[in-house]
């Protein structure tokens, strides 16, 4: 926890010795920006010297400097405990700038010494291929936020303290991002923040006042109204603003002390037992406004730079070609005053280097920065405890998630502090309400009679914004810890984009070798497709295990469990893995159960099986029957039961896929079969009829280049769906039992006559079961009841 | 525009047939949710009456109601013209039941007549098998925005009042939506709308306290904060709060009253000359604060109902088995008086019926909630006129978005109320700043000298959120304009889930004959994966096209053009249509241009084609080079010129794809090649190596079922990238030159010895081009400046 009594103002000799650093740190900013050699100006600047393609964003980095220096003594004063976010885009030059001048990146990258050697090879490899990305990115010291796709950083901060008490984020926030739709609702932190369980997020609203060509909307907007805003949000705003660096070290310093103070006694009070109750407490935000390109060049071929949009991205555009742009290079560079800054080997002045905190309280070395090193294996349950009792396949009916939900109780019973539940409003409708025995939703706003399981302390996190979900999520991992979230199959779509950037940190993870491995991203739909009938079309949409598979098959994994044992066994692999996207699809509705829990663990880890219970032969078939998904898997059942009573001579397999990445060659996915298996289980030259929960072009697209595939007949979402029963949203998309049947028949062509006849009752069949939904508003019993018959 | 004039206070006698008029419209409401029949309960009410399945969100539905019938009663005092936005999650049953108060239903569906016949079916087909949804949906006449996913209502009502200076759409937000972020950053639509050329927007935030399970943020925070947080977005709020009907009417009509003033005010200072310039107007919106569930049950089975989440969506849930339930719902809809509100034959009395607006103006007739009855094409000046010249194929480079930007000038200067162009921040970053000539970016906020190109009556619009420029643009469509939005490829994921939403609406319209085609959804993703080397891994993500393709076959059109002069013969093509998700994938650097302007036509008409000019033979090939985008066409012919000078012998077809749905079968997609016109272009057994601009599995999604799929070899994007060169962005990939040639040698068993000889030739071109970037920092020139030869 802070400590307050430490925060003896700032003297003007140690603000002179900040202005330095930051000078240090705005010089080697523009040092990456522009330069591929002579690093301490030590000739003149020559063309040669600049790199060929300038790439970099200088608007934001002088600020982001600023911050990050007066963080530095924050730290030192108060020992904290902190992490440095940079929400603005293509922050990257700053945060390489200061984890270099704090030691940290030597340290991590050896060959960047602290040299003049150190310094040439930290310019050069800056957004220069074979070097380093333009953000603060994974191969950034420090860093949980990449600056790159905008809008998260706060909610990434969020989730970062969360069951941390003595974290503090500092949560650059750039006015650009600030107007994203995701960014714009973290500011809702307070209530769901609790001061005496996690730690705090201290927001820095960065008003450099433009994005690339345009101004920013709060930047804009008139202070009153800015504050207004802030104040509504439920945050302290305390503004520093200016563009002289002596008034403003003096002002920053101190509003700095002053929201370090507040913070303190926020969580003294909470974790005294001083806080008022149904309150939350109003934590303290900075206003933060400075030019953009500060300290850059004023003007450029006669138009204004700094303090406009023109200071974006590189101020001086042709160095290499225009020898003014080059002079004024030199002239700015040199206006830092280097020999202030660094000695004659390039190395920085000891007054300077003991600005930086020490040790891991360095923020480009604070270890929750590099999660893995914090996370821990989740104290599991054993899942085969909460088995469903199965005396024969389809015997009875369970709710998959409630099991899930008892299972997932007894986890968040065992991991207090690092495992979290997430999702929209809906933990109960999803039947996982028996985690709310041991824990409740977190909430700080006032909590009346008529409220269910609210708690400041709870931890699972509702809010209808998944957006917010995943960005918290993404915070809690990135810092160490575990989690798991539940949302609407259809709406998972709406956070797409936050799972590629968070698929490309795990990616990029995976070739750092300081990085540790994080615990994995997992989602439960739960409220999928096929039983959204009462919602109608809005909520129907089974893509996003689309949208997951187009990742790096080292990260993706979709898992399809079809019934409640299944459902266990997946989730308890899934919350032990490391660095994967893990989405499980699996119902809450009441649904057949066919696999004991020895059988399910067996399935499970095969990914794919065969069912010889549900097939009509174990040797050759004439036809295969497969399903990959809960609905799928009880349709393509009652379509071989069928097929059982009418043609008991055909001779059909059925197939189960758990793991849909075992569909892929092994080349593709490190879970994929190889091609003899793959025709063991499918064969290679029968017609195989797939009932799948997604799109069916999916199915195609992961076994393309099996040997058989031109006989596989894929049957899943073909984007129709209302409002109506849950049978007739299979018959709408040729998913149910009949069409199923009469697929298999027209692929059977020794079947001769009967066949005509079997199509048409099974198309008879159809029609009446439509016609029944159409009169009765409800799905036939004979069919919603349907059992797999016992043997 | 409104007339102020008109604005008589309600009298009490007026207030109480309005609340009669409300009782009918929570009447009906609760009958959709429940009746199957005995729609005037003239028997008993007993459980054959009551529907098997009760599915339908009775929470908000009284909230809607009350809100429509006063809106109703405004219309008439002042004869708006108003569309009406129900926000708030499944409100359905209010709007059904508010259009057919007024009249529209019946007229819409006949079927549904004014009687007591109309009444029971009515009543039965709400989310019923072959009814209709419970949402507001596209079924729903006045309805422009689905309170399915959330978050879109507020967005939609700015992009409806765009350019439609005497319209008013009154936007009603649920304060569940409220928390997700788009809706959050929706708030901020005073920087946008411009009171002189726009209509205006009253956003009624609903605060009935609960979500589905949990209290809102937005209801429960303290009231001061709230109106501070209104305030800072730039609203000046106006609150009803209560639960008591009487003084809730007459506290609302005051308000609305008061607020419609200020509109006319604020419209007249604008439109009058009388505003001050650089401040936006502080537009009134309301606070509407009324139970969850409001006159509905207090309390069932001994638990508080009305005014908690429990009322969220059907109180009473066991109608039909339990006989207290049956009793309860009986004595709730009895309460509403019902022989106040119909005469015995089931019609509306009259006193009642004469609330409503009258014709057009009706909120469920207003044309402009069925935009295309509104919608005219486009004046579009001839895009022939802007071609560039090409006097041989690769003789000259043109950036492609640069030449569509003189052409969307003019198409902005020809359409100057019914076109916009839409982009986060880009427009000239995309280099598409040519419309400038004839428009600015919209900004109502202070505009200063270093600004650019900002005007308050600008029609291009920019903001940083993808969320704002889509539903903007959805709410311009839907309301019968037209639009291109251009964007990042990558950061187009962030509204997928709202493309998913938009084109479910498209699709619903297709089988809804009164319903009339929209313009259709236009992308421009012109800073693509191939060229944000510059950016880094952050923004390389091609899989926006893989999403769209997943909708329906009728609604998905995507474009690759290879040069500048496909690029207009596509937009020309995309801006004509109706109905479709057209995305086009363009370049804004400088591209090698290939076809003529006659050339290009031809060549888009045709979506795929053989170029005899970069092919070595015109007759039967060894192997078919292919290409779609236009990064993968240069690096397949700089291919092509490799084998040419290597392997003159060796018979290549060069094959270019521009419409990419040209490749599936015409059974798929309207746009689908047949099997012989396939193999005409592809052969039916010859290899194909295809340069292809997003992931590879998508050509193979798109081809799997072509008798020579088993011979394509895809290279595109496989999630490498990073900051670096555009050529180093090609060859982590393998989708460059030299990666294409070899795998083309590999594929032609013929070449014997000379084959591993230009293989290693190929493999050392390859790593001394990668050497290249490393040393120097950008690509070596003989390739960056790579040009097809001249004959």
């Amino acid at each position: 926890m802070p400590d307050s009594s430490a925060a003896a103002p700032a003297t003007d000799d140690e603000l002179a010795l900040l202005d330095r650093y930051w000078r240090a740190a705005n010089y080697l900013s523009v040092g990456q920006i522009y330069l591929l050699d002579n690093p301490l100006l030590e000739e003149p600047l020559a063309p040669e010297h600049i790199k060929p393609r300038l790439l970099g964003h200088w608007g934001t980095t002088p600020g982001l400097n600023f911050l990050y220096a007066h963080v530095n003594r924050a730290i030192r004063a108060r020992d904290l405990d902190a992490v440095f976010l940079a929400g603005p885009g293509h922050g990257g030059p700053a945060v390489v700038a200061n984890t270099y001048l704090e030691g940290v990146y030597s340290e991590t990258y050896p060959h960047i010494g602290e040299n003049t050697e150190g310094l040439r090879r930290l310019f050069r490899q800056f957004s220069f291929p074979g070097g380093i990305p333009s953000h603060a990115a994974p191969q950034t010291p420090g860093s949980i936020n990449e600056g790159g796709e905008l809008g998260y950083s706060l909610m990434h901060a969020t989730g970062a303290v969360f069951d941390d008490p003595d974290l503090l984020a500092v949560c650059t926030i750039g006015d650009g991002e600030a107007e994203t739709g995701p960014l714009a609702t973290s500011w809702h932190a307070p209530a769901f923040l609790d001061a005496a369980r996690d730690g705090a997020v201290l927001p820095i609203l960065h008003l450099n006042g433009y994005k690339i060509a345009n101004p920013t909307v709060l930047a804009r907007l008139p202070e009153e109204q800015l504050l207004s805003l802030i104040t509504g949000w439920g945050w302290e705003p305390f503004v520093v603003s200016g563009d002289d660096p002596v008034a403003m070290h003096r002002a920053f310093a101190d509003v700095l002390d002053t929201v370090l103070d507040r913070i303190a006694a926020i969580q003294g009070a909470a974790r005294g037992g001083g806080a008022p109750a149904g309150q939350p407490p109003r934590w303290p935000m900075i206003v933060f406004r400075s030019p953009k390109g500060w300290t850059g060049p004023k003007e450029v071929d006669g138009q204004q730079v700094e303090g406009t949009f023109r200071a974006h991205q590189v101020p001086l555009s042709e160095v290499r070609t225009n020898p003014e742009h080059l002079r004024q290079l030199e002239d700015w560079m040199k206006g830092y005053r280097v020999e202030e800054l660094f000695d004659g080997e390039g190395r920085l002045l000891p007054e300077l280097a003991a600005l930086a905190p020490e040790g891991d309280r360095r923020m480009g070395a604070n270890p929750h920065s590099n999660g893995g090193l914090l996370l821990k294996d989740l104290e599991l349950p054993d899942f085969r405890d909460y088995a469903v009792s199965v005396d024969a396949p389809g015997s009875g009916q369970t709710p998959a998630t409630t099991v899930l939900g008892e299972w997932l109780r007894d986890v968040m019973r065992l991991n207090p502090t690092r495992f979290r539940l997430f999702g929209p409003d809906e933990t109960a409708s999803n039947r996982l309400q028996a985690v709310f025995g041991v824990t409740n939703r977190a909430w700080q706003e006032p909590i009346v009679d008529t409220d269910d399981h609210l708690a400041p302390d709870g931890r699972v996190m509702e809010v209808l914004s998944e957006h917010l979900l995943q960005g918290w999520l993404e915070g809690y991992l990135l810092t160490g810890r575990h989690g798991l979230l539940n949302t609407y199959e259809a709406f998972a779509h709406i956070v797409d984009s936050m799972v590629n950037q968070h698929a490309k940190w795990l990616h990029d993870i995976n070739g750092i070798p300081w990085r540790r491995d994080l615990a994995s991203l997992n989602y439960l739909l739960s409220s999928h497709v096929w039983r959204q009938d009462h919602n109608g079309s809005s909520h129907q949409d089974p893509g996003f295990i689309d949208h997951v598979i187009n990742k790096k098959a080292e990260l993706a994994r979709v898992y399809l469990p079809p019934d409640a044992n299944c459902l266990l066994s997946v989730a308890d692999h899934v919350l032990r893995s490391r660095q994967y996207i893990n989405v499980i699809v699996a119902g809450k509705q009441p649904q057949l159960d066919y696999l004991t829990m020895d059988e399910a663990v067996a399935h499970c880890t095969r990914g794919v099986g065969i069912w010889d219970w549900a097939s009509t032969t174990d040797g050759e078939p004439d036809v295969v029957l497969a399903a990959a998904g809960e609905i799928p898997t009880m349709e393509a059942l009652a379509a071989a039961d069928l097929l059982r009573q009418h043609l008991p001579d055909l001779k059909v397999r059925f197939v189960n896929v758990v793991d849909l990445m075992r569909l892929q060659s092994p080349d593709e996915h490190p879970h994929g079969m190889d091609d003899r298996d793959f025709d063991a289980v499918f064969t290679s030259d029968k017609p195989v009829v797939f009932a799948f929960h997604g799109y069916p072009t999916l199915i195609h697209r992961l076994t393309y280049k099996r040997q058989n595939h031109s006989q596989f007949h894929v049957h899943g979402y073909i984007e129709e769906g209302t409002t109506t029963t849950p049978f007739d949203m299979v018959m709408m998309n040729r998913l149910d039992r009949f069409s199923l049947a009469m697929h298999v028949i027209d692929r059977v062509p020794s079947l001769g006559s009967s066949q005509a006849v079997l199509r048409q009752r099974f198309m008879d069949d159809r029609l009446a079961a439509r016609r029944y939904t159409r009169v009765h508003g409800e799905d036939d019993p004979a069919i919603a009841n349907w059992t797999w018959p016992r043997p």
